[in-house]
């Protein structure tokens, strides 16, 4: 028998989990085991600071409903969301437009939409155009690419906080051209605060945290053989661009609104212009959503 | 502005916790995110796999009741819990009984019992003594010692499990005599399973583990100015001594039933020896209640 102690407890964890069936959930299992472990050893965590961990797990957990997931938002908070994206982009054999955040106001069944036209149904607020192309990493367009956009209102209310959920506003799914052009029209996004009246809102003021997301975007980009892209366009101007509460902000989608860009197709409105680059997919691939779907995570688990 | 990507994502959120008011606060949280990406970058997490991880967060938060507590069954199975035990024993600075978990069955305001008594209201099984002393680091009794104990009857059930909240069976209050010497009546315990109807069972299951605790006897054992002891006595003769599904056991707790001890209280039982022995508290000490009060835990949340 082991004699059970702050250094032997790990290899006595691992070793009673090695008859895992599944080989990743085994090796995913005890590197959380190896680490979870490092972690109270180097803070020489105390019992109650132990319990003051149970209690706010508990809380985020029963905190979560149908239509909200403060897991998510607390691996939001914590970097960690925005690091499976990043390592996800690292899996990619060919160069693309970085991951970002999905955040939880994706919705399925996005109205169609023609190119150029609005995702607004009573348009309010700065209008500008957004276009561009959807190209493969070698820079040629990919024809007839979907896009997927969704973003706030110009207060930074997206439509699920503003109505009831059978009101679909601020989003649309458009098709690029035949040479994977694409544009369209919107009102420029405000920044907003994230869900502050849950336990992830009260760590938030604990460390001393703005709690806003800068001015943002979403697109979800896809076509046939090419990597899904989940990804937000930022917009520069905004207060809180360098100190965004979820780390979804990196420099390479960091936009600028032209008041006037003759190249628009729109050229009487203010505009972003902004291409997006699909890796080609492998056989291994996998969605990178993280973030998608809240309701479906909590009826499930 | 940082080109957020999976080496840089870490500082970025360390720096962004860096304006936290509690200087401990600030170095847990620090700490925590430093292992939680790493444990993400070694296992090169997929955006599935983190949903899949969300996913099983949420459901033992919402498994949590004011009578269960799935997250520190979670911690327990993970050895978290023994290891947080293990680093409250080190940071004593006297020699004493190894802390051991308290488990979700402690209550308070267990009945006072003299000594020589049973912890049972209706005996019921192979009945046997428990005797010994509370002692210093240095061997010396501890006069008046308090001595709580809880167990499961001799089919693995506890009074919780069995009746009503109002019935408290199972469980006395005592005090050593003046040399620190007690002896009490009780029932030779069974080994139990967690509670496998949650999502922890389902890991225990994926995992290839049998879920069982061997058989043992939890003890809360205190004096004025010694550190409070959690702890419990596991019976050898367990089929899963060496293999505890929450890591609870180490070699010191391990004991044995004498059938006929000359030197017991009640010679005509069968009967353990066991000394615990009781570090001095210092200022800074804290409770070493690793699962106590779930209630509390659920409510406070």
């Amino acid at each position: 028998m082991l004699a059970i102690d702050e250094k032997t407890i790990t290899d006595a964890a691992v070793e009673q989990m090695s008859a895992t069936r599944d080989p990743r959930l085994k090796e995913v299992m005890a590197c959380l085991v190896k680490h979870l472990h490092a972690f109270a050893r180097e803070i020489d965590l105390t019992p109650e600071e132990w319990i003051q961990g149970i209690k706010f797990l508990t809380a985020v957990g029963q905190t979560c409903t149908p239509y909200r997931q403060e897991f998510i938002l607390l691996s939001d908070t914590l970097g960690m969301s925005s690091l499976i994206n990043s390592l996800h982009d690292r899996r990619a054999t060919e160069k693309g437009t970085k991951t970002s955040l999905l955040g939880p106001f994706y919705r399925q069944d996005s109205p169609p939409r023609k190119l150029g036209e609005s995702i607004l149904s009573n348009p309010r607020g700065p209008q500008i155009c957004i276009y561009g192309r959807v190209v493969d990493s070698t820079g040629k367009g990919i024809p007839n690419a979907s896009i997927e956009i969704w973003q706030t209102d110009d207060e930074g209310v997206y439509d699920l906080q503003r109505n009831d959920p059978s009101v679909m506003d601020l989003r649309g799914w458009y098709h690029a051209d035949a040479e994977g052009k694409y544009y369209l029209r919107t009102v420029r996004p405000l920044g907003y605060l994230i869900p502050m009246d849950g336990p992830v809102g009260d760590m938030i003021r604990a460390q001393g945290r703005h709690g806003f997301r800068p001015a943002h975007i979403h697109f979800l980009i896809g076509a046939p053989g090419y990597r899904e892209l989940v990804t937000a366009l930022y917009l520069r101007s905004d207060d809180h661009i360098d100190s965004d509460t979820v780390f979804g902000v990196t420099e390479s989608l960091v936009t600028e609104i032209t008041p006037h860009d003759p190249k628009s197709p729109i050229p009487d409105l203010a505009s972003i212009q902004f291409d997006f680059q699909l890796a080609s997919a492998r056989a291994e691939d996998a969605s990178g959503r993280v973030g998608a779907d809240p309701s479906k995570i909590v009826k499930n688990a």
